[in-house]
């Protein structure tokens, strides 16, 4: 018996989300099922965030009790054959200790929001961006998100259903970089925060939205924040822009760089 | 009358390729008949590459002769309005001379291959990339890139269908760049040149591929070159990892950056 972690990878355009549901395409049900062809049983697997139906990710981490010894380089291999043509992928794998837990042991969560500024729709990209039709400015965008930097009561930017305990988190950054795309730009903003209230990152993004667009002063999230206020959000941003990016833990459960079959180096020539 | 050039993005993975094919879907065969759907009859465009099924362009172009004086971008707006949800999309159109012509025209074609470089399979690039499976040296491959470069009898790296009158063409330059993916590496292969012979760059990456995995030395890649023989060659690489990234005209029919909807700066707050 022993403690897994895995560091998944998604697209999460097919899926109601990352929670299972009776009936329904979820990752964590991809995933038990593939753990249920190694090993036969109920698996419950647990996440460090439960993301949204469409929301994708390269940096999930989950943990699962198995009873075989696996190496976990053979395990990860054996769940992708299990997982494919499912567009969910198993990065790595990592012996963990039994008190690891993907989501309790969690000190970071890190996403990132996508907005793709040009008027032609999204082709290669699609399903993975926001299109927002217009060149955002992103000057504003970041004096903007400065305002949510902190602990904050963030009532506004919390979905009505959301079950956390208390609307009160700390919002470690928000950073933006802009990239050259065929026929315009592209806007990512990288939040990170210990955890998050649901819609929070969404709601982040549709409110700095407006404010590049021009609609609202950067200084107006100021007062939507202050708002406490779920009406004074802007409009919550799709989920296809969005992607869960990484998870900090320590120790991290996957201090090395991902195995490889190293390349010929200089006249051996053989791949070992 | 005029004469319009197009900018063209799409995703090769559902199309027979650019050319039109009767019954089948084609690159071509769409954006025709979204230019029918704006002025009724037979309309034929002329591109500047005729891709292959599978691979993708962000930097096509094309050009066709239009009846009526259209405003590009109001011309680019209908065309994508017609296009969707094809996963095709004009970024941008530009009146042209009527000696302009999109394949005869061109002074240089570029292309990029992208090779990702882990074991799990893709997901998020899946159809985009080709998924090797293991690390490969790029400074093995860059030396064996070296020996293409240049005036050279590409015999070995042409398809045996290919219709060019010469085997003889110039490589203008090959260029790589290593990134960071989650799960492993990706390595991008940049190819210009004035024109191509069928298959040559998916060649060129199968070629390479065995070069940088080890298999073969870089020295390897002259003595395949200086063989001129189909037989000499590596795997043609899969369709999918490649894409047309752009085109080469004097003058640049599209010499301004996209039309913007310039965002609102300090105080006026009104999307224009």
């Amino acid at each position: 018996m022993a403690r897994f972690a895995f560091l998944i990878e998604y697209d999460g355009g097919p899926f109601v989300g990352w929670q299972r549901q009776d009936g329904q395409a979820s990752v964590q049900g991809t995933v038990e099922a593939a753990l249920a062809r190694l090993e036969p049983g109920d698996h419950t697997i647990a996440a460090a965030g439960r993301t949204d139906a469409g929301v994708h990710a390269t940096g999930q981490v989950a943990h699962a009790d198995l009873t075989r010894d696996w190496a976990p380089s053979r395990l990860r291999d054996a769940l992708n054959f299990h997982l494919r043509p499912a567009p969910v992928a198993v990065l790595e794998c990592a012996i963990v200790p039994d008190d690891f837990h993907a989501r309790f042991s969690a000190l970071e969560r890190a996403y990132t929001y996508r907005f793709l500024c040009r008027r032609p729709h999204a082709v290669l990209d699609r399903g993975q961006v926001w299109r927002v039709g217009r060149a955002l400015d992103i000057g504003a965008m970041r004096e903007g998100a400065a305002h949510l930097v902190g602990q904050h009561d963030f009532t506004t930017f919390r979905a009505s259903n959301c079950q956390a305990k208390s609307p009160v988190k700390t919002v470690d950054s928000i950073t933006f970089e802009e990239l050259v795309r065929p026929g315009g730009t592209e806007i990512r903003m990288q939040v990170r925060a210990r955890s998050f209230l649901h819609h929070q990152v969404r709601s982040f993004a549709g409110t700095l939205e407006r404010v590049g667009a021009g609609a609202w002063r950067p200084e107006h999230v100021a007062e939507v924040l202050a708002a406490c206020d779920r009406r004074a959000c802007g409009p919550v941003a799709p989920p296809a822009g969005l992607c869960m990016t990484g998870v900090t833990y320590t120790p991290d459960p996957f201090p090395d760089p991902p195995e490889r079959i190293m390349p010929w180096k200089g006249g051996v020539g053989r791949l070992t």
